[in-house]
C-alpha cells in the first residue's frame, strides 16, 4: 500500500509513544519496505527493533534490509540471531544478498555464508568475486536460459516450474549446448506465436550483451540507450552468467549523479549528511586543504607586490571582484564539460573545439564585465590607467578561468581520472592564484610602479 | 546490432568521403537508431540528409527522430515532405510523437496533426493537453486494460489480437465498467495460473498509481522506490488514462540531474555546450551578474576600511584565503543540502538539525584552518594581533558560509523555489561580501586602528 511518507512517519511515531501495538502491526505489515525504511531513518534503535519484530512477511523484512542505509542496517542486525538473518537473506534476490554481505563485518558474513543453503551461498560467493562496480558485481544470476529447440509451449511450462523464482522474467535468453548466448525472446512473443513454434524460429539473434568486467556506468548507459529492461552479462567465452535489470540501472544513475555532484563541490564521494558531525568534518577537511594552500600562495603573491600596493592602496579593493568573476565562470565551464562527458553530450575527440569555444565565451564575457568593472574604477578614482588595469585583469581572469575550467576535466578524462574531481576546490584555487598574479602584474606595468 | 560508437562514426565518415553508398546502406540499416544519432551529431547537414534517406525501416527513422538533439532534428526535417514525416511519426509511440510535435514550429505541427490518422492525432492532442513535466505529459496511452471477469486464457488471446501494438505489455491493468483502476496482474502471472482463472482471482488490488498532474520527478521517484516497470496514471475520478514506463523514468532522472548540476553552477538549465558561442554566452551572462554586483559591493566595503588598509597594508594579502575558504565550504554545504533534498536523503522537516549540524562542521573546520592560517600570519609578520584577526576571520567566514550554504537551499525549498538555484553564484557572492566585512571589522577592532 502507498502512503504519504510524512504522514506515515508521524503516525508510527505517535503509535510508538502510545505503545499501540495492534495498530502498529497493521500499518507495518501494510506499508511497503521502501516506505518503512524512511520511517526507520527517524526512529531510535530500540524503536527500530520493536517495529522490525512486528513484520510478519519474511520478504518484507528482506526489502527493508536492502533499503536501509548502511549505518542503520548494521546497528539493527548487530545482535540479531544468525539463523533469523539467514532465513531473511534466503528470501532475497542474490545481488541484494551479496550487497548486504559485502557491508557486514567479516565474522558475521562468514558465519552467514556457512549457514546458507549450499546453492544460494555459492551464487552469492560467485557475485562477491567480481568488482563491486562492474557488470559482474551488480548482475543477478536469476535468468531464464533455454535451448533453441524448445517450443513456445515448453518455454511457458518451464516458467511455471523451474523458473518460478526468477525476479524479472521478461526476456528468455537462448543458449547453445555450451551455455553461450545465441538469442533472446520476450515473454510477449512467447504468448503470441503458435504453441509448437521452436524458439529459434522467432528469437532475435542480434542480442545486446555486456561483459562481466564492464564498468557499471557503461552498463547503465547501454540499458538506457537501447530502452531495454535487462541486459545479459556474458563471460570471456560468451557464456551467459547473469543479467543486470533496469531497476538497478536507475539506482546506478542516481548514485553516479550524486557522486559527481559531491565530487564537483569537493564534498567527498558518498552522501555524508546522515553521518555524524565528526565523520562529515573528516571527509570534508582534505578538500578544503587545496583551497587553503591556494590561498596561502595567493598571499605570497600579493606580498611580492607590496610596493605597488603601498603606492596604490585601492588596488586591494578590486581583489574580490576579480577573484569572484574568474571563479564563477571557471565553475560554469568545468561543470558543463564534466556533465557533458558524463552524459555523452561531449566527447574526448571534441577536445580542441570545446576548449576553444569556452575560451571564446570567457573572453567575450570578460570583455563585457571588464568594461563594466573598469567603468566603476574610473568613476571612483578618475584614473584611466587604473580603470584599464582592472578591466584587463577581469578579461584575463575570466578567459584563463574558462580555459582552465574546460581544459582540466578534459585532461583528467583523457588520463582516465574521473573528471568530476577536476572541478571544485582545485579549479577555483588555481584560477584564484593566476588571476591575482595577472592583476598585480598588469597594474604594476600600467601604473608604472 | 551493437557497435563501438567511435569506430562507427569514423567508418561512416570515411565511407561518406569515398561515396561508398552500398557499404553505407548496409551499416546504416544494421545500426541501432540510438547509435546513429551519435553519428548524426558529427556530420554536416547534407551528409545527415544523405544518410537519413538510406534508412529503409520506418521504425528505425522514428527511433532516430526521438534520439536526435532538438537543433539537429529541426534542421533535418525543415524541408522534409509532410507526408513522409506523418508516415514516420505514425510508426512511433505516442509519447515520443507528442514530444517531437511540441518541438516543431506551429505551422509544421498543425499541418502534421491535421494529416495524421484521426485516432493517432487525437491521442497526441490528448497528451499535448497536459503540462510537459507532469505524469499526464509523459505518459503513453498504450496500455492493456481488461475487465475483472476476463480469464487468463482470454487475456492472452487479447494480447495476440487487440493489444499487439502495446509498447510494454508487462502489466495488465484491471478496470471496472467505468474504466476505473481496480487491480493489476503481470504477464507472468497470466501464464502460470490455470487458463480458466478469472483476473479477479489472482490480480493484486493494491495498485500503486499516480495522478495526471503529478510532477514527473515525483513519478520517477515512485517507479524507482517500488522497483516497478511502469506506473498507471489515473485522472481525478480514478479512471485509467495512461502509463509511465521505466525507460522514460531513466531519462527523467538523468535530465533532472543535469539540470540540477547546471543550475548549481549557475550555467543555465539546459545543456548548452552544443549551442553556438553567442547563445551560450547569452545564457551564462546573467548568472555572472550576481557575482559582479557582489564583487562591487565587496569593493565598497574594503574602501570603507581604507584607513585600516593604509596603516596595515598586509591585511590585503589575506583577502584571497579568507574568501576562498568561505566560498569552498559554502559550496560543500549547499551541494550536500541540495542533493540531499533531491534524492530524499534529507527532508524539509529536518531543517533545524541540518542547519545546526552544518554550522558545527563549519565552526570545527574554521577552527582547524583558522589556526593554520593564523600561524602563517604570525610567522610572516610576528604580530599576535594580526594572527588573531586573520584566524578569527577564517573561523567566522567558514561558520557563516556553512550556515548560509545550508540555510538558503532549505528556505528556497520551503517556499517552493528549486533549491538548486540557491547555490552557485548567489551563495558564493553573499559569503564573499559577509566574509570581507567581518575580516576588516575584526582587524580594525583588534589592531586598534
Amino acid at each position: 500500500m502507498q502512503f504519504d511518507r510524512k504522514i506515515l512517519v508521524e503516525t508510527i511515531k505517535r503509535l510508538l509513544r502510545r505503545e499501540a501495538t495492534p495498530h502498529l502491526q497493521k500499518i507495518v505489515n501494510k506499508a511497503h519496505g521502501a516506505d518503512l525504511s524512511v520511517v526507520f531513518h527517524s526512529l531510535s534503535l530500540s524503536h527500530q527493533k520493536k517495529l522490525f519484530s512486528m513484520i510478519e512477511d519474511i520478504e518484507q523484512k528482506g526489502i527493508l534490509f536492502s533499503e536501509l542505509d548502511e549505518d542503520i542496517f548494521l546497528d539493527l542486525v548487530e545482535d540479531m540471531n544468525i539463523d533469523e538473518m539467514v532465513e531473511i537473506l534466503e528470501a532475497m534476490p542474490t545481488d541484494d544478498i551479496a550487497d548486504l554481505i559485502g557491508k557486514m563485518p567479516e565474522a558475521m558474513s562468514s558465519a552467514i555464508l556457512e549457514r546458507m543453503q549450499k546453492e544460494g551461498s555459492e551464487e552469492v560467493e560467485g557475485l562477491l568475486r567480481y568488482e563491486d562496480d562492474t557488470a559482474g558485481g551488480i548482475m543477478i544470476p536469476d535468468f531464464i536460459a533455454l535451448k533453441e529447440d524448445t517450443t513456445a509451449k515448453e518455454a511457458i511450462e518451464s516458467l511455471q516450474k523451474e523458473y518460478q523464482d526468477v525476479e524479472m522474467p521478461f526476456y528468455l535468453y537462448v543458449v547453445d549446448e555450451y551455455g553461450k548466448l545465441v538469442g533472446v525472446s520476450s515473454l510477449r512473443q512467447l504468448v503470441v506465436v503458435p504453441p509448437e513454434t521452436p524458439l529459434k524460429n522467432f528469437m532475435t539473434t542480434d542480442v545486446i550483451s555486456v561483459h562481466t568486467y564492464m564498468d557499471q556506468e557503461e552498463v547503465a548507459k547501454i540499458v538506457a540507450r537501447y530502452d531495454i529492461l535487462a541486459v545479459p552479462v556474458v563471460d570471456e567465452t560468451n557464456r551467459l552468467v547473469g543479467i543486470v535489470t533496469v531497476d538497478d540501472v536507475i539506482d546506478i544513475f542516481r548514485r553516479e549523479a550524486t557522486e559527481d555532484i559531491l565530487k564537483m563541490a569537493g564534498a567527498g564521494e558518498e552522501f555524508v549528511e546522515t553521518k555524524s558531525i565528526l565523520k562529515s568534518t573528516r571527509i570534508r577537511l582534505p578538500w578544503l586543504f587545496a583551497s587553503c594552500i591556494g590561498g596561502i600562495i595567493a598571499f605570497y603573491i600579493i606580498e611580492r607586490f607590496e610596493g605597488s600596493l603601498n603606492r596604490f592602496i585601492y588596488l586591494a579593493a578590486f581583489i574580490p571582484v576579480i577573484m569572484g568573476m574568474g571563479g564563477n565562470i571557471g565553475t560554469q565551464s568545468s561543470t558543463i564539460v564534466v556533465r557533458g562527458l558524463a552524459t555523452g553530450r561531449l566527447h574526448l575527440r571534441d577536445f580542441g573545439s570545446v576548449v576553444i569555444k569556452e575560451l571564446a565565451i570567457g573572453f567575450i564575457l570578460g570583455l563585457v564585465y571588464g568594461m563594466l568593472i573598469g567603468f566603476v574604477a574610473q568613476m571612483q578614482y578618475s584614473s584611466k590607467m587604473l580603470a584599464l588595469s582592472v578591466g584587463l585583469a577581469v578579461i584575463s581572469s575570466m578567459s584563463i578561468a574558462a580555459l582552465i575550467g574546460s581544459l582540466m576535466p578534459m585532461i583528467f578524462a583523457r588520463i582516465n581520472i574521473d573528471p568530476a574531481v577536476a572541478t571544485g576546490p582545485f579549479v577555483t584555487t588555481a584560477i584564484d592564484i593566476i588571476s591575482i598574479f595577472f592583476y598585480f602584474q598588469i597594474a604594476t606595468i600600467l601604473l608604472g610602479i
